[in-house]
C-alpha cells in the first residue's frame, strides 16, 4: 500500500460523484488520481463543478484511457450494469473496487435480473461481494476486494432495524417480522442527476408524492440482508416518497413488537450502537431530523411508542453521504487499513 | 334567509382566515359583512394581505364592536377555546355558526380537556354540533345550526378510510381495524400564522421532520369519527410529518385486509365516492400529488396494493381549502340551502 | 362569433399551456375545441395534468389532424418558430392567432433571426402583427387578427417604464433614457417543462444566480417597445437572476431622473393606471412581493427613491398569468368582443 | 497564548452562533472554553442544536457567570449593543474581542446613534476597532485587540468593489463614483433566528421581495468604507432584495466605468485578488451561484459588460460564513497568529 491511497472515479459527474470528490479532495490521505467521464472528457471537473475550483485540479478522463489499474481504490458512480463488466479486470490488477450502484448488492443474479432488467455479467464475482454496511458486518468490508455499497433507503432501514432483528434471532416473538413497514421520504438528489421531465424544479417544489408503488429497486436488496439479520423471512412493505427537498432521508419504521417490553427498545439500540462513531442513538422523546445529517456521514435514529405493541423507529441520514459517498468513503477507509472516521468528520451547516 | 348570505368573520389575520377571505371574496353569493381581530383592529384587511388588494375592502373591526348578530353565518377561525365561548349568543341570535378550530369537533368534554387542556364552557353544544364533513353526513351538515369544522389531517384520514370501515359493518373481518396506521404529512401552513422558531423559513426549508410523537390533538377527534364509521373500536397510529413545502398534506394509510380480494378495494372506493364532487377516486396505478389538489377543494385518493393483505390508501388535499376554509364554505353552501359547490370550483393553478 | 368562444391550443403540454388550460376551463365563455401536442397525441390531458381531472373531457390530438380551422382564437404555446408556418392559413380560414411564443413580437425580420437563429417565415405578417400588451395599445389588439404576446420579463419592464417614457414624450430631460438598469429574477417556470439538468430541482433549490449574461432574447423586444413609447432610443441593461421559486417575476428598475421632482413619479403612475383592472399601483412606501400576484392576472407596481435623481420601479407579476397565459386570454376577450376581465378574476392563494 | 486558542462566545443561540460553534468544533487549534445565553442557561449546546451532537459538550452558561476573561479569544454573536458594554472589560483583561454585531463597524458614534437608535456606550473604543475585513487591511486585523465584523451585504460589496476604487485612486475618471447600484439578494438566514411572522416559512417560501426600501442598516457602514478605499466620496444605491433560500448573498453591482476599457476590469480583479486564499475571481463569462460557496469561506466575483461603460459585478457569498462566522474565524487566526486559512477549508456540499 502507498503511503496516501491513490484513488479512481469511473463515472464523476453525477450527484455521488461530486459528492465523491467533495469528500475525497478533503480527506487527509487521498490522492486523488483520475476520474473518468465519457460525455466530459476533456473537460475540467471545476468546470463541470465550480464548488470544486481551488480543490481539485483535474479533467475528466475518457474511461479508456484513464490510469485505473494503478489505482489503490477504484469507485465506481455510474449507471447500474457498468461496474459488473470493468471489475474484473480491476480486481485482477490488485485493485479494491467499491460499487455504488447496484451491480453488487443482490446475491442472486436471478433477483438482480428481475428488477434491473439486465443479465449479470459477473455471476461469479457476487458470491465475493461485500454489502458495504460497516455496521452490520465490519470485518468482512475490511477484508473486501469488492464492495457493492447499499442503497440510499436500505442503508437507513437496515440500521434503523437491525438491533431488533438481531434480537429477535435469540428472542424469538420479540418483533413480528412478517408486517413490518417502511415508510420513506427522500430528497430529490437521490434520483441522480438526469434530465427528466419529473425531477425539474417546477415539477418537485411544492409538492409532496409517493412514487414506486408498483416496486421499487431497492425493495429486494433490503429483504436479502433484512433476512440475513434474522435468520428467517422477512415481511416488508416499502412505500417511497419524494419531499421537496434536495438531501436527506427520513425512513419512519413502523415494527409491531408483541414480545418486546415498553423501554427494552431504546436499551436494545444504544447498546448495540454504542461505539458506532456514526450512528447517533438519540435519546427517548427525541425527533430527529433530515438536516442535522446534512452533508454528514450520520445517521440519527429515535424511538417512539405511539401505541402498546407497536414500535416507531424514525432513521434520518444524508442519501449522497451516509447512503452514498460517505459509506464508500467509509468502506475505503476499512479496506485500506485507515482508521474508519477519517476524513468524515464534517458536522451539518444549520440552518 | 336573504338575497345573498351576509357572512362575518371572527378573528381573521391567521391563514384559515385569508384563505377563507380568498374563497369568500370570489363566491357569487356571499357579501362579507365584517370581520374581527383584537391585534389589527382598525387596520384595512388588504393592508395586512395585500393579495385582496382590489377584492376585500373592508378594515378589521374590534370583536365588541362587529355587527355579527346580523349575519346568516359566522365563521370562527381563531385559537381553540374562543368560538365555545361567543356561539352561544350568535346561536340565539339565529346566526349559523362554523367553528374552524377544535372546539366542536370532540363530543365528550373530558377528552377535549385532556387534550385542549380548557375546560369546554359549553358542554350542552357539544350534543348538538354537527361534524363539518359533508362527505360523510350531509343531511346533519344541512340541517345545522352549529359546525364543528374537522382538522385537517382528520379530514385526511376520515375520507381514506371511510367506505372500508363502512363496508366492514356489514363485512367484519374485511379489514383489521385494530391496526391502521397513518403516516402523515404536511405543508407548514397547517401550523397556522405563528411567530414560533420552529416555523421559521430557515428552520423548515430544506428539512424533513416527524412531530406530534407523544400525541397530536388530531387523534382523538379521528378516532372518535373513525369508530362511528365502523360502529366499534378502532386502533389508529397517526405519526404526523413537516414537509418543506406551504401547503397540502399527503396522508398514507396503512389497512390489513384480510377478508378484502385483491381489486374490491378500487372498486368501493368508486362506489362510495360516485358523485362526490370534491372527491376524485383515481384510477389504479395512480399516484396522487398534493399539487394537484393546491389551493382547491378537492381529495384525490388513490390506492395501493405491495403486499396480499395489505391496503395502502394514498390521500391528498389542501390543508387550508378542503382541510379547513374550503370545506367551511362547503358547509356554509349547505346550511345557508345553496348548491354544494358554489364558489369552491377553483383549479389548482400547476406548476 | 359563435356564442361561445371557440378556442384551440397547439402545443399545450408545455406550462403555458397547462396555464391556459386552467384559465380557459374556467372561463364562462370559452368552449376548449382541440389541444394538440405532437408527441402526447391521443393521451387525455388529465392524464399528463391531473389538476384538470373534472375539468378538461379532452385528449391531445396530433397537430395535423387537429380542427383548428373551426375556432374562433387558437392559441400557440409552442417553441419559437412553429406560429410563423401556421399562422397564414389560420388567419386565411378567420381564425384570430395569438402567439405565445416570439415569432411576432419582433418587428425587424432581421433582429429576429440574429437574436432566435432562424429566418422568419412569414416577414409580411409582422408588419400586421399586434404587440399584446393592452395596457399600452388597448385598441390595437382589440383590432387584430394576430397578436405576438410579449414575453414574461418584457411585460413587466414596460409597464414600469411606460408612465416614465410617455411622460418623457413630452418632457425631455424628465429621466435619461440611456441609462436604464432592469435588474430582474424569476421563477424557473419561466424557462418552461424542457428537461434539462440546469432545471432540476438539485440544481435549482437553495441555489441564486445570474444568467443570460451575454444577451437574453428579450431584451430587442424590450427595447423596441421601450423606443416605441419614448419615440426615441432607449439604452437599456437586462440582468436576469433565476430564483428558487417556481412562479413570479419581480423587476426592479433603475431610472435616473434628473427633470423629475420627487413625489411626482407616484402621480405619474396612479393618474396613467387609473382603471386599468390588473395593474395595481401600490400606495408610497408599499414593497409588492411575487405571491400577493401569483395565479393572477395582476401587475404590481411600487415606487422608492433611495438617492437623489434616481427612481427606483418594483414590478412583479406572474410569468406564467400575466407573462403569459393570462395576457393571452385578456387579449382573447378583446379581440372577441368580450369584457376584458372576463375568466380573469382570479385571487392569489395566500400562503 | 497558549498552544490552543480559548475561546468563548457570548450569545450562541442565533444562527451566526450555531456557525461559529460549527466551524471552530472542527477547528484544529481551538478549545472552545464557554458559550453564554441568557435564555438558554444550563441546556446543553447539543439540545438546541441536535447537529452538534457528538461535536459540542458544552452547556449555555449565563453571562454573568461564564468565565470569557480567561479566553483568548472572546467572539459577540449578540444583538446590536451587546458588544459595546462587555468589550471594554474583557480588552482589559487581555482578551481579544470580535463582534459580529453593528457596535464597532461604523467609526462615527453620531452615525451609529442614527441608524441603530441607541447611543454609543464606548465610542472611544470606536477608534481602535478594527474593521474586520482581512482582504482590504490585513495587517490592521493581525494587530488588533477589537475588531467590528462587516455585516454580510457590505462584506459582499466591498469586495466586489474594492478593485475599482483602489485602481480609482491613482486613475480618476476610471468609474463613476457616484453612481454605483448594489441590487443585493439575500437567503433568509440573513435575518437571524428570531420568531418574526415575516421569517415564517409560509411567508417566505414561493416568494420573493425587496425590503429595506427607506434604508437599510447596512448602508452606512458600507459607504464609509467605500469611501476608504477610493479616498473620496461615493454614491451608493443599495436595494436588499429576500429569495427564498436559506443561505447566500449574491450581490449584482452596476459600475459605469467611462475611463476603463474593454477587459481592463477581468485583469484588475485578477490582480488584486491574486494569493487571496478565499476570493475567487472567475473567468470571463463565468455566471457564479451562491449554492458554489454555500458552507464556506469563499467568496466568488464575475464580471459583465452588458453594455458599454458598463461594467456588472457578479459576488456571490454565504452570509453566515464570509459574510459573518467564517470571516470572524478568518480574523481569529490573524489575532492568534495562526495561518490564515486553519480550519476554514471547508468545500460547498453540491447539490
Amino acid at each position: 500500500m502507498s503511503a496516501r491511497i491513490r484513488v479512481g472515479i469511473v463515472g464523476g459527474t453525477g450527484y455521488t460523484g461530486v459528492e465523491l470528490l467533495r469528500l475525497l479532495a478533503q480527506h487527509p490521505e487521498v490522492e486523488l488520481a483520475c476520474i473518468t467521464s465519457r460525455a466530459e472528457a476533456g473537460t475540467r471537473v471545476d468546470q463541470v463543478f465550480p464548488s470544486l475550483r481551488g480543490a481539485v485540479d483535474l479533467s475528466f478522463l475518457d474511461p479508456a484511457s484513464a490510469p485505473l489499474g494503478g489505482c489503490d481504490v477504484v469507485f465506481f458512480a455510474t449507471p447500474h450494469g457498468v461496474a459488473m463488466r470493468q471489475a474484473p479486470a480491476l480486481l485482477e490488477a490488485g485493485v479494491k473496487v467499491i460499487d455504488l450502484a447496484a451491480d453488487f448488492r443482490i446475491q442472486d443474479p436471478a433477483v438482480f435480473q428481475a428488477w434491473y432488467g439486465m443479465e449479470h455479467s459477473a455471476p461469479g464475482l457476487l458470491r465475493e461481494a461485500v454489502y458495504g454496511l460497516p455496521e452490520l458486518d465490519r470485518e468482512a468490508v475490511r477484508a473486501a476486494r469488492l464492495i457493492g455499497l447499499p442503497g440510499c433507503y436500505p442503508t437507513s432501514i437496515q440500521l434503523g432495524l437491525a438491533p431488533l432483528l438481531e434480537h429477535a434471532r435469540t428472542a424469538p416473538g420479540a418483533i413480528d417480522p412478517s408486517s413490518i413497514i417502511a415508510d420513506c421520504k427522500s430528497g430529490v438528489s437521490g434520483a441522480g442527476r438526469k434530465a427528466e421531465l419529473d425531477l425539474l424544479s417546477a415539477e418537485v417544489s411544492e409538492n409532496f408524492r409517493a412514487y414506486g408503488l408498483r416496486g421499487h429497486r431497492h425493495l429486494p436488496e433490503t429483504v436479502q440482508q433484512l433476512e440475513r439479520l434474522l435468520g428467517g423471512p422477512v415481511g416488508l412493505t416499502f412505500v417511497p416518497h419524494l419531499v421537496p427537498m434536495i438531501r436527506g432521508i427520513f425512513s419512519t419504521l413502523y415494527v409491531r413488537t408483541p414480545g418486546l417490553e415498553a423501554g427494552a427498545a431504546q436499551a436494545l439500540f444504544e447498546r448495540r450502537y454504542a461505539g458506532e462513531p456514526f450512528v447517533d442513538v438519540m435519546p427517548p422523546g427525541s425527533a430527529p431530523d433530515t438536516r442535522s445529517v446534512r452533508g454528514t456521514n450520520r445517521v440519527r435514529i429515535a424511538l417512539a411508542h405511539p401505541a402498546p405493541g407497536l414500535l416507531v423507529v424514525l432513521v434520518t441520514e444524508d442519501n449522497l453521504v451516509k447512503g452514498a459517498a460517505g459509506q464508500a468513503v467509509q468502506c475505503m477507509n476499512l479496506v485500506t487499513g485507515r482508521p474508519e472516521t477519517l476524513g468524515l468528520g464534517h458536522l451539518s451547516a444549520v440552518p
